[in-house]
C-alpha cells in the first residue's frame, strides 16, 4: 500500500452533509482517506491519478447475500417462493459441497468487484471456505454460518461450532472480515433454538444475521403459533440485543417498525428478489422515517440472478414509487446512501462507507464520460439512474486496488471460471433430494 | 454487404416455436437470414465467425422513444408527471433547436446500438434531422413528427406538412425508415384536431403514433369532458383505422382493452417511466391474453434516464409481479418477445424481429461467457435477467454490422459527444419559458 492522490475528480462523499466536490482531489494514506478537497501540502503521494470526468464515491456494500449461490443462477425461475424453495433450491442444496461454496463465492466476488461492491454480508454454509475466498481477493465481508435448528439438533453445524467460527474469523484478514451467527429464520428454526441463539449472542457478544417476515403467510403462521409477529418474536426471544441484520422484513406491522427502530436493527432490502418472487413491498419510507438503518442486498443469484447493487438501488426506488403512487419517494442521494454508508454500517464496519478523512479507503471510480451518462445535469441522479456495473472503472478496498481500468488485480478470472465449472460438474453427479420443507 | 456464416452459436430464434439451437450456425445472405441451423451446402460465405459461448438473437426494437431527449437526461428527477412537464421538460423544450435534435438523436443512437437496440419508434420534433441521423448510422426507425394541436392551428408543423414528411421518408434509407403521424395525445390535442388527424391518416394510408391514458387523472378528465375514456375517444374519432402505436395505455378499462385488441393497436410499455413517475401499472397480462401486441419502449432519456431495453424488459416483469402478487407472470421468453418481435411489429417492419429464413438480418450477439452469466442453466432466463448493455458484443442491421466487438462501425462516438456538447451549449444560451401547460 502506498500514498495515492486522486486528482480532478467529481467526489461524491456521501458524508453527513452529502457534499459533492467538483474537480477535486482525494488523498489516500495507506488504508485510509487522508484528505478530501483540501490536500495538506505535506502529503507526499507515491502515485498521482488523473480522474477528470470520473466520479469517485464510496464503494457499495451488499448487506444480504448468499454469495456461493451463483451456482443456482437461472435454476429456478418464474415460480412462487414455496416452489422456489421446495422444487428448486432446497433440492439443489442437498448436493452442496465445500468446493462449490468456495468456487461459487469466488465467482460471486468477481461479479461484485466488477460492479463496484467492496463488501458483502454473507449467510451460507461452509463459511470457512468463504473466509478463504475473502482473504484471497481483498474484499470485505461479514460472514454468518447458516443454521437450521431442528427438534433433535442443528442442521449444518451446532451453535457452539458457529460461535467458534465467529471467534476465529471476526477481525481477521487485517480487519476486512467480520463474523456473526446465522440462524436461518423464525419460520424455519424452532423457537427454543432461536432463544438459545439469542442468549449465546449476548453472552459471547456476537452479532446475528437472519431472515424474517418475507411473506404475509409467514407472518400469519407466526401469529397463529406464537400470537406474535416474527419480528416481535425475535425481539421477545432476545435476538436483537447485539448487532443484527434482518433480511427482508417485508411484512412489518407498526409494532414491528418500532422494534426495528428501537433495537437498532439493520434491515437489508433485496428488491430484485422481493419483486421477482412477488413477496410484497417493505415499508421502507416508514423505516427510514423512524431512523431504521435500511441497506440493500443482492440476495443470492439463485433468486435475484444478478449481484448488481445498482439494479437493487433503482428497484428499491421504483417499487416504492409504484406501490405508493408517489414519484418523490426515495429521491436524491437516498439510494446511494442505502447502498453505501448504510450498507457499511449494516456489515458492522466502523469508519467505512463515507469519503471523509480517517475513513477506510474503500472507494470506486465511475466513468461518467460514457455516452449513456451524457449530459450530467445532476451527478447524483446520473449515478443512481445511469450506472451499470461495466461503468465501474476502478475499485479500492482499504487502500488496495482490486480493479484498475476494469482489470481485476487480485483475481484470475479465467482460473475461477474453470474451477467453478469443475466444482459444478462434481456437484451435478450427486442425485438430488429435498433437504428442507417450506410451507407456503 | 456480404454472405456471412455465424458458427457454433446458441441461437435464440424467437420464432413461432420459440426454438433455441445449441452449437448451431446461421447464414446471412446480403440483408436477410438465409438459413438457421441447417445450412444449405450451396451457401458460400465470404466470412465465417466463430461464436462459441455466445448467443445470437434478434435485435431489440424500441417501440416508443423521444430519442433526442438525451439532452434532458437527469434534468427533472423525483417529481410527479405534472411538475416534470411544467417545471422541467416543457420549459427546456422552449429552447429546442434542430441541432440539438440531431445531436441528441445521434447520442441516443450510440447508446441504443451499444445496448443492442436495432430500431426505434421516435416521436419528436425536427424529424428531418432525426431521419438524417438514422440514414447515417444504419439503424431502423419509425419516425413521427410530434404535433400539439391548438384552437388556432398547430404547434410545431401542420398536418399537411407532417403528411409530406411521411410521404417523403416512409420507405427511405433502403427501407430502414418508416414514418407516421404523431399527434401528441388526447389530453394535449383538441378533439377536432384529433378527428382531422384520423381522417387524414385513413385518406393517406399512414400510421399514427400517439400517447394515451398515462394517468388516472387524464382518464377522469376525458370522461368528464367527452363521456369517453381517452382510448374510446381515439377509436371513436377514427385514429385506430391504420397502423397505430399507443404509448403507455396504463389506465385502460375493459372496454379499452377490447378496443386495443379489436383494432390491432400496438401498445408500447415504458416501465422505467411508469414506475419512476408513479403513473400506475398497465394491464399487460390482460392485453397479452386478448392478443394485443405489447412492445417495450425506453421513452425519452428525460424521464427514463437510460435507453436500455434490457432494463425495460426486466421492469416490465417485475412491476406486474409486484402489482399482482404473482411470481409466474410474464415468465419464460415473454419479455424477449416483447422487446424483439413485438417491437418489430409495432414499428411496422415486416419480416423483421425473428431469426428465420427470409427475415431481415437484424441481430445481436450477446457474450454469455462473462462471469455474471455463469452458469447458464436456462438460456432464456440468462438473457432476460443477466444481460446488461455492455454484454452486447455485436450488432447487425439488415446484414450490415453496426458494432463488432463493442466497436461502433458507422459512428464516430467522440465526434458525436463533441457535437452534442456544442449544440447543448448553444441551447443553454436561450432563456427558458413554459411552452405548454399540463393539467394534473
Amino acid at each position: 500500500m502506498a500514498n495515492i492522490l486522486l486528482e480532478h475528480a467529481t467526489i461524491v462523499t456521501l458524508d453527513a452533509e452529502d457534499r459533492i466536490l467538483f474537480d477535486a482531489d482525494l488523498a489516500i494514506q495507506e488504508d485510509v482517506v487522508a484528505a478530501v478537497g483540501d490536500i495538506p501540502p505535506t502529503f507526499a503521494p507515491d502515485e498521482r491519478i488523473d480522474l477528470q470526468g470520473r466520479v469517485v464515491m464510496p464503494g457499495l456494500y451488499n448487506a444480504h447475500a448468499h454469495a456461493a449461490m451463483t451456482y443456482a443462477r437461472t435454476y429456478a425461475e418464474d415460480m412462487p417462493l414455496d416452489r422456489w424453495f421446495n422444487e428448486g433450491i432446497w433440492r439443489l442444496e442437498s448436493a452442496l459441497t465445500p468446493d462449490i461454496v468456495y468456487w461459487g463465492t469466488m465467482l460471486a466476488i468477481v461479479e461484485m468487484i466488477q460492479g463496484g461492491i467492496v463488501g458483502f454480508a454473507d449467510h451460507y454454509f461452509h463459511m470457512e471456505r468463504v473466509a478463504q475466498a475473502v482473504e484471497q481477493t481483498g474484499v470485505r465481508a461479514n460472514l454468518a454460518w447458516a443454521v437450521f435448528g431442528s427438534e433433535t439438533g442443528e442442521v449444518g453445524i451446532t451453535i457452539p461450532e458457529t460461535v467458534d467460527f465467529v471467534k476465529h474469523w471476526d477481525g481477521a484478514a487485517s480487519g476486512r472480515l467480520r463474523a456473526m451467527l446465522g440462524p436461518h429464520s423464525p419460520y424455519m428454526c424452532p423457537d427454543a433454538f432461536l432463544a438459545r441463539t439469542g442468549a449465546v449472542a449476548v453472552r459471547e457478544d456476537v452479532g446475528i444475521h437472519i431472515h424474517a417476515s418475507e411473506t404475509a403467510e409467514q407472518v400469519q403462521r407466526s401469529q397463529d403459533a406464537r400470537d406474535m409477529s416474527p419480528i416481535e418474536f425475535l425481539a421477545h426471544r432476545g435476538l436483537f440485543e447485539t448487532h443484527t441484520i434482518v433480511a427482508h422484513a417485508i411484512h412489518a406491522s407498526d409494532v414491528d417498525l418500532n422494534i426495528l427502530a428501537n433495537k437498532d436493527v439493520n434491515v437489508a432490502q433485496c428488491p430484485s428478489t422481493h419483486m421477482k418472487y412477488a413477496m410484497g413491498v417493505a415499508r421502507v419510507p416508514e423505516m427510514l422515517e423512524r431512523g431504521v438503518n435500511v441497506a440493500l442486498g443482492t440476495d443470492g443469484a439463485g433468486s435475484s440472478t444478478a449481484l448488481n447493487l445498482w439494479r437493487e438501488m433503482r428497484l428499491a426506488v421504483l417499487m416504492q414509487r409504484q406501490a405508493h403512487a408517489d414519484a418523490t419517494l426515495l429521491g436524491g442521494s437516498q439510494p446511494l446512501h442505502m447502498a453505501g454508508p448504510n450498507g457499511a454500517r449494516a456489515l458492522g464496519f466502523d469508519s467505512t462507507g463515507v469519503l471523509s478523512p480517517g475513513f477506510a479507503a474503500d472507494l470506486i471510480v465511475v466513468n461518467t464520460l460514457a455516452s449513456h451518462f451524457q449530459p450530467v445535469h445532476n451527478v447524483t441522479a446520473a449515478l443512481v439512474w445511469c450506472t451499470e456495473p461495466a461503468d465501474v472503472q476502478d475499485v479500492m478496498v482499504a487502500g488496495r486496488w482490486l480493479m484498475r481500468d476494469r482489470k481485476l488485480l487480485t483475481i484470475d478470472e479465467q482460473a475461477i471460471l474453470a474451477g467453478f465449472q469443475n466444482a459444478l460438474s462434481e456437484m451435478q453427479k450427486t442425485p438430488l433430494k429435498q433437504f428442507q420443507q417450506y410451507q407456503a
